[in-house]
């Protein structure tokens, strides 16, 4: 059943299943084109986009009626030819900086009334005279706006018109994201960037769809939730259906201009208390009756569309799922989530790596360096004493004369993960860990904001970080993002817009006392070395 | 049940329905705030405005959950207080210009290379070098566009984001419309013109949703059926019902973002022929049986936003209402239009008040002028000679010595519409009516397109002309609009695309035999003269 060249053949959900499919495989479904009318197809492609940039906007019926030979044809060209194509409408279609030149020479020989566009003046002020003079600046400005559009601006603009458009700039920008990360070329950088500026404004938060996902949905939208599913891959028909039924509920973001497709999906699990593990969410056996809930668990937020990266179409999503839990079921009062801390053991091991560096350095190769930046600036004690002597002691055979970073940073980066089966190195490594995820989570900011993505997900909605939990997720991802570790989220209603009102003004990350309570350990024993 | 100040009960549909509703008492219906609360809403809204202006894209919670506090404070300002903050709006938070003139400096000393931005260029010219010089145009052309937008794009993009935002902005924009007939200021056309670019791009047709508007909507859609419902009002309950039940269809188009408010709506008939006048329709009894119709006849296209007026958002629409027919009911053959033609009077009155002052100026007035002026290139036939003969003969008793047209003038101008009360006047002006409206239809141009709105929309998307019916609507308006005759647009499915093509190519008008043979009449008759 399965179709050569990655495809997949639409209705067979269940065939599906078997073989789990990524998401790429989802893109070239109709990528089959035969190589021979490849050349055709490009041809094509380049002639509509020449014409539909060049015909006035009353006129595009008939190159409008080309829009899906477009679409079908540029789906079918092959990387090559889509980076020619692109390279083409960033430069060939590019602004006529000519008409820019000109208009500008026009604009500052232009006499703009005293004090127009300042901040301080009044409304009203000024009289007829004033506004006659404005009315020439005006247009000016205008026409400036106008000449400042790329040409392919158009072409943008009659996509994002048609039906099936939007979904073709988004496979655009799909395109150019994946060029630009081998190549960035200024003119592309520039096509990409205008693209997603158009992107942003025309994917309105506000004219996103909340549609609750259910077992009765089209296969066509359960294949791409189980595609697009992130956070904790869907292994099985069973598992999917687990998903959507009893005790679970997963919403949707749609687009009325991409039908059938969710940009964005959230999962919950309805349940008695705050889960700690994935494990007991994805196969709790039997389920909580949902008259028993009491907490509406966020367990699963995955985006579907990689040409929609960096666009925020998250916003609300959370709000509007809680009002929606809480209107169809009141005894649900608790609102929390399970979420991964997808860039902790990245910032962990890089930490342990330049602190290993620091401290293996000759002292002397320091003394010529002025002492703003000798080693004492950087150098840092990440492990404290007490967890230093139990990682030495739990791998003692074999670490040689290594330190206690070293040996930790061996252990996190081994294959297989070995140190998550032996008792003794868990519980030796659990309060570090624990410790510094406390500390990664609450302290370590990146303009301002929370370092971890998922994290200032949360913060900016609202919420506040409730609790840490050792191998919440012990699946190979798991442990390989963030040591096993997971963490709990709470939205708390009478909290959310204060949350994110201060830390939007501020910065401060909101978190219960047990997570403080990890920060001062290092405190309180740094200090007594 | 009516409350004061021209609100309506939302629920009182059948209240609602005895004293017919305008459009305008929905506006106002939440315009109640009492009056000492009034400075109060207007200090807030301006300070809301200020704030979303200034405050960073970012950090907006706050200001965010604000915003309904705006709209709502907004509908109960006064139309003084409105012009005081749209004027506010366009003049305090205009382009900051110091900065464009700056960015302007800066763009006019780059080092631009050569042949950038030329249609001729072909894509991959130029090397790395070249590249690095055009990183810094494209740079500065970018904040060039951002420093252009004016200050106010931010508080449009806020509203545009936000459930309720849209709705905000079509209402602006109806007050902007309004003031702007009293008072042309260069600023506040600015403001207007913005927001309506803005409105256009964020309506895509692509993200309307067409919905079959049924008894078994809520009555506050409903309502705005009847209030809004422009071309055929709805006089009762039952016409209302009449217009959603059997043989009938009425399918609206939905924003996502302006939930439960249909922006533009198309009301449809199926019945065994193409019907010759609006009153057959309103008012067959019994209706033809559902399975025995061949026509799907559309009767009455309205849209209800004033605040979206000259945004084409019809486009589409009727395909698309076709295609669902034609899907529901592949019995359904012939669709066509039963459409007023509401240019038709205006145009001839007009037609005819400048030739009867040309055939009354002295022949000597005119001896000084160049033969390329004189009466003669002006001076036209618009009605036959036995057409003023019947219309003479008809009415001899009371025109004195006037002549023809001056005659037709004074009737088709008369109150109450007296010669449609009589027969003999009914048949001594059916015939140059009925010749002039195939005129007026197929040959009276505006900039290549059809004169008639109505016309140009209809073939715009692909119809042709096919039937004038006399007396098709004898209500005061049809009377008035164009002396009682309506005009059916036929969309023949086969032909729709090339139709449109043609007529946007080379401004032809698609039209019937029937049609056509007016034309010739006046050609025949004029040359025996």
């Amino acid at each position: 059943m399965m179709a050569k060249g990655g495809g997949i053949n639409r209705n067979a959900l269940s065939v599906l299943m078997r073989s789990r499919m990524r998401a790429s495989a989802i893109a070239k479904e109709t990528s089959m084109n035969p190589v021979d009318s490849v050349e055709n197809a490009m041809a094509d492609v380049m002639r509509w986009m020449r014409a539909s940039i060049a015909v006035p906007t009353d006129r595009t019926e008939s190159v409008d009626s080309n829009l899906r030979n477009f679409s079908q044809n540029y789906v079918g060209l092959s990387q090559a030819h889509r980076r020619e194509l692109l390279l083409a409408l960033a430069k060939v279609h590019d602004v006529n900086r000519e008409r820019v030149r000109e208009l500008m020479q026009q604009y500052l020989s232009l006499d703009v009334p005293q004090g127009s566009g300042g901040e301080g003046e009044e409304a009203g002020s000024g009289g007829v005279e004033h506004e006659g003079a404005m009315a020439a600046v005006y247009r000016t400005e205008r026409s400036l706006r106008d000449a400042l559009k790329p040409k392919y601006a158009v072409l943008f603009e009659r996509l994002n018109e048609h039906p099936g458009g939007l979904k073709v700039l988004e496979m655009l920008r799909a395109d150019l994201l994946s060029l630009l990360v081998k190549d960035n070329m200024p003119s592309l950088r520039a096509l990409e960037s205008y693209l997603k500026e158009k992107l942003v404004s025309w994917l309105s938060p506000a004219a996103l769809e909340l549609h609750q996902i259910t077992w009765d949905d089209s296969a066509s939208l359960l294949e791409k939730i189980v595609a697009y599913e992130a956070v904790h891959p869907i292994r099985s028909l069973l598992d999917l259906k687990r998903r959507l039924s009893v005790g679970r509920r997963c919403f949707g973001y749609l687009h009325p201009a991409i039908p059938g497709e969710p940009l964005i999906f959230i999962e919950v699990a309805l349940l008695k208390d705050v889960a700690r593990s994935i494990q007991e969410v994805l196969w709790d056996d039997p389920p909580t009756p949902e008259h028993a809930a009491t907490c509406a668990l966020f367990y699963s937020i995955s985006s579907t569309q990689p040409g929609l990266s960096g666009i925020n179409l998250g916003k609300f999503l959370i709000k509007r799922v809680i009002e929606l839990v809480r209107r169809e079921m009141p005894h649900i009062t608790v609102f929390a989530t399970l979420s991964p801390i997808p860039g902790y053991m990245q910032w962990l091991l890089s930490k342990l790596a330049s602190q290993i560096k620091l401290s293996k350095m000759d002292p002397k190769t320091m003394e010529g360096l002025p002492e703003s930046v000798s080693s004492s600036t950087f150098k840092e004690n990440i492990l404290l004493v007490e967890e230093e002597k139990r990682i030495l002691d739990a791998t003692k055979e074999d670490t040689g004369d290594k330190i206690a970073m070293e040996v930790l940073h061996d252990l996190l980066t081994s294959t297989r993960h070995q140190w998550t089966k032996s008792e003794t190195m868990l519980s030796a490594l659990q309060p570090p860990l624990m410790r510094l995820c406390a500390r990664y989570l609450l302290k370590e900011k990146k303009r301002g904001k929370a370092l971890d993505a998922v994290a200032n997900f949360h913060l900016q909605n609202g919420a506040m970080v409730e609790r840490i939990n050792w191998m919440g997720d012990n699946s190979d991802k798991g442990i390989h993002q963030s040591g096993g570790i997971m963490v709990n989220y709470v939205y708390r209603l009478d909290k959310i817009e204060e949350n994110a009102q201060s830390y939007f003004s501020t910065g401060h990350i909101h978190a219960s006392s047990s997570l403080y309570k990890y920060l001062e350990i290092t405190e309180s024993l740094s200090s007594d070395r």
